[in-house]
């Protein structure tokens, strides 16, 4: 809970970022080794001010569009996707809550998560159900049990928390993360976004007011409410898009001092023609995904300052840009990940440049819900019209 | 020679190609086995009044900007891409004209099209060095020998002809296409593109004065007289482009009718998930070259609005923006027209409905220049930032 | 109805195809564009002998394996898979009499086919219920009615001909083509494999005796007689692949006499590293694919030498070993037959080659039933061991 | 150095290696992380007798053709590549002796190797010349330097190293590993292959004497003793083989116990459509790679049964059925080692699985040397029937 320092108050968000990036590819390499919570690069981001930039101004935040938002996200996932994953997700968390709730409720949080540059973590994953919500009165309820998939939930100030109520129904929070009950088992240890925290979280009897609660309108009542979750997938593409990004650069880097292979008809790697075909099969791949995901957010922004009275086909529409966006991402930043091996060579295997770290992350982001099923609601929308009902994963 | 009609004057360009497509398509399968020349196709255009389109409004005519221009061709392509590909090159020849002549030399040239509808066509191949330039005296030359290639020649009205002369130097020429000695053979037979006229064409001493050459500044002699071979790139991309829309528009048609074969777990085609997934392929790469193509034409606008004070590195942007878009552009439509079969089955290869001809189309027009060396151009872009250097094909 | 000429008796099958391949290559791009039936070179197979080839020894044929008869088909596929096709469906039809009936039935039959060289042919479409097989009496039938995709049926000189009975039974009979009622709409003007006759046949009120109808055991009666299927999905291969060969072949000979594109660094076409590596790719795919073929013909004649005891799991095997196989070449046939283009360059489109007469040819008859439901079959026999259910197109 | 114990001499090569494998799956994904020499696995490696098989039976060994050696790698590749490859390697190193010089020289080191089950080790990298070979006297040399990529060296117990002398001939000798002088950095730490021990040596003026050196006929000196560089391309296409085919596994026994998605049309994994395309893709590819590797392991046996009579010739087919094999091999095992994780869902990417090391080893592996110059010498040969040059890479 810092004040962003004096200095950064005059560059733009994305230089903001920039120098961020360039802070965190230092330790990138080495920290994806470790795993673990990145306790002095999640305080940078707090330091930068980047944390109000999807607060409206009326709440001392930024107001950025969602343009600056997810260049932002792109900036830092280019050197590490883990910490851009939880950077996302403080956003989407945001709008979370201004989709799913009042003004009202949620000006007292914006305006101290502004002001102190407050993190915000998530313990919200709606298909695990072991978490349960009971009413004990009238204002107060009791959320008890674990929760999985917590991306950025260890080291957060504010916590966005679910559990079922006895009628089945899912119950959204927001409490202080140091709120008595609240605990994080720190057991995420996976191939991949391994310092996105993303382990499970206990809750032992936390107690939860009903003004924390989010139900007005609640989750995905409405088509707008209904955007949260292509906010989140919107999130991903960015990461994908900036993993590859990063990739691809340190294979061009890499590339650029080279000799061509011994049998080749050029001296010089550049030159090479295989090597010459290699990264313009990268670049268009990457300039395509760049302008869907550009028009997915523009698709996105409309549908947001449209507001409440968003249909159902409007919502529909984005939710398509953002699919088509989606699919794309993940072929590419697969395609380039693992390609860019074949132009650098053996020797960029070794463990010390830890260049197989932007191969396991996209690998296991992408798989966040199956990509096969994102091409079926296309498929489907192209041949019926028929837009992809929202839930949490459409 | 006409004029446009009154009843088209108030449609938009892009409306106006709508329509001549909406004609277009009626015969585009049994005119593309007969192949030759579409004359009342040319005559629809001539009078739909959108060959006055990139002639400025000083000279009557309606100065649209690239985009319009770009649009109508890709309209145009999505039924009839031979069509669309010549009424593409009227334009560029109109462009051709502009960049590589001054306005006093070329006003009235323009001022005749505008007003008479007059349809530009093409005896230009640089690549063909048979026909030969001999000055005979101070003002007059004779061009003499054949030219391969010549799209759109047959039933033009202006010329864009070219020679060699002693010294190997390439002259281009502007001439009414009823000159004496001037004859086109009337041999292309090709498996597609097959009513573009692009056969051979013979100039016996036919007599050309100094003021239809275009000498100053002449051929790709700046950076922006080298946009010339951009926009035949990008009128390729948008055929491409057309026909693969054209024959996604079809292969959905066809389906949405159709049952599923009998093991699917769908009833109806339009449920079974892997036409879905094939669909949302199409798709996705679609969109992709849309967005790709539309840069590309925006780099060029910007870049056309430059003017002569053009340097080489803006060129060389524009230049790889198209390459860029080229590339994708060959890829997609290509994979589109192979695999609409695949999802509308066997009953669509009746020769009736002639669906090979997108296929053909864009196999046949894809090979005007390697794009290997696309990818090449591209690749030594990104590895060393070196432009393709001006040519006709870069 | 001719006999073999004494000249090709020493020849192996496989030179006497050899030999007629280069018989048909010299017609094959011209026959491919008027269609129709091929008399002459249909005469010619009759001359040949090859129509002997899966007639056994006792009935006075040669009795060949499995092998032999699919590299004669392989072979004329790579000049002429039309031919190639009728040719193949031939020895289908002599395969599914010899599975669908006993010798005493079977012996007359082929003794005249083997001696009169009788080219038999197809009327046999299960999908298509038009044609009606009514009982009139103890030992008569009468068919009546329309089949469509009769492949090889005129011009043929027996014919397998198929009804359905009031009780909704396919019965399937074996009659001389000149039988009377019989004939031919000569309608089929498709995209590929043009002169296959796979048009619609009419039967008016044609008599079929007792002792002409494949009864014992029957279509699709038995594990063993459930190859039939199997068998004309395993000349499909064939035909794919020896398009893609005769492709490839065209292609290199084409490209050896070539200068390299102006911007490569080899001067020869056969050096440039692009083209170079664009036949590796072609060189693996068809390696992989004649592999896997040879698999699935090894497969057959074990199960084919089995005979009436094969078992469902044993006649499983086959069926995935003709399905992987079809899978692969239905892939390569339109990799290679779409790509050759890219390597030959724009010349290559000319009509007079007639060059996409090799994608036209795959395109059409891959579709002869869905590739996705190979995939399926294939995929749900890895994940659970379900074999695939006997159809006729499984 | 042990013997082989009583139990496993009555089984076949294959099943002691299946049952290697068994043993070494208990723990291979714990020792990829840790990285390292596998002591343990190497001693059950001597204990089995394998180290034999490539011995001839006049010197105590097994005397196995290279098909049953290749599968003992292969299947030890499907649960540990790391030790598959120095296992493999040791064959080769037994092989480079006999193709590098005469029976007289090594019937002494094959003697004591099958008596005392010794694992040969390497530290051979003609690339690499930092190690120098002086001679002294007349039997006397010293090999001072360092070298890389030493796959194998730690815990062997005879070594292949190589040194060039002053007139930059390569030598090359074999010693105990125990040699004084001879030392390893054991810094072998790369993203893949972890188990290798490839990392670098050091020679500290070690002595070898000239009867230790391989100088009849010395290195690639004539057609057959130029098989070395293709066994050991042929062990890599094993070692990619096994590896897809133990990823393959993997996915299929995870798929199988899995609900399909949410909004698939099937319950079970195992029924969903896109999941069974996915796996037929697999096992298509898969069966591909198998033929293509058993065809080049035939044309390896033929050549090294022919001897030194062999001519380039021949040697050159053997060499374009390798590289045949390795193309498809290191595509197939790129292709399903990042897909399986599409199939298995975000769970599969649990760092306790460690299922990314089938990518991470492949992904290594395969860049021994371009893939791309695999596709140009193929290419090469296709087009102008010259076979690749040897060297110690083609």
């Amino acid at each position: 809970m810092m004040n962003a320092p004096q200095h950064t108050l005059n560059l733009s968000p994305l230089d903001i970022a920039k120098n961020l990036a360039v802070q965190f590819a230092k330790t990138a390499a080495e920290r994806d080794k470790v795993g673990g919570n990145p306790k002095v690069e999640r305080d940078l981001i707090r330091q930068s001010g980047l944390l109000g930039l999807s607060i409206p101004q009326q709440y001392g935040g930024q107001g950025a569009d969602w343009k600056t938002i997810f260049q932002t996200i792109q900036t830092i996932a280019q050197v590490d996707s883990s910490i851009a994953h939880v950077y996302g997700f403080h956003h989407l968390l945001i709008a979370t809550v201004q989709l799913f709730s009042q003004p009202e409720q949620y000006a007292k949080w914006f305006e101290q998560t502004a002001k102190e540059n407050l993190f915000w973590g998530n313990t919200l994953n709606p298909l695990d159900q072991r978490t349960t919500a009971q009413q004990i009165s009238e204002n107060e309820f009791i959320f008890h049990g674990d929760k999985s998939f917590c991306s950025g939930s260890i080291d957060s100030d504010i916590l966005l928390c679910s559990g079922f109520n006895e009628a089945g129904k899912l119950l959204i929070g927001v409490i202080p993360t140091a709120r008595e009950g609240v605990s994080f088992l720190g057991d995420w240890n996976n191939m991949g976004q391994r310092q996105t925290d993303s382990g499970n979280s206990h809750f032992e009897q936390v107690k939860i007011s009903k003004d924390e609660l989010l139900l007005n309108p609640g989750p995905l009542s409405t088509p707008y409410s209904s955007l949260r979750p292509l906010i989140a997938q919107l999130i991903f593409v960015h990461l994908f898009l900036g993993v590859a990004e990063g990739a691809f650069e340190t294979a061009k880097e890499t590339v650029q001092s080279q000799k061509a292979w011994s049998k080749s008809l050029a001296e010089h790697a550049v030159n090479d023609p295989f090597t010459q075909k290699h990264f313009a099969e990268f670049y268009v791949q990457l300039e395509g995904v760049r302008l869907l995901a550009n028009k997915a957010v523009e698709k996105l922004q409309e549908a947001w300052d449209i507001g409440e009275s968003l249909n159902a086909e409007q919502r529909g529409e984005v939710s398509i840009a953002i699919a088509t966006a989606k699919i794309a991402a993940t072929n590419t930043s697969l395609f380039v990940t693992q390609n860019i091996f074949q132009v650098m060579g053996a020797r960029a295997t070794t463990a010390k440049l830890n260049l197989d770290r932007f191969w396991r992350n996209v690998r296991t982001q992408t798989l966040h819900d199956p990509i096969d099923y994102k091409y079926q609601e296309v498929g489907e929308w192209v041949l019926t019209t028929k837009v992809p009902t929202p839930s949490f994963y459409s």
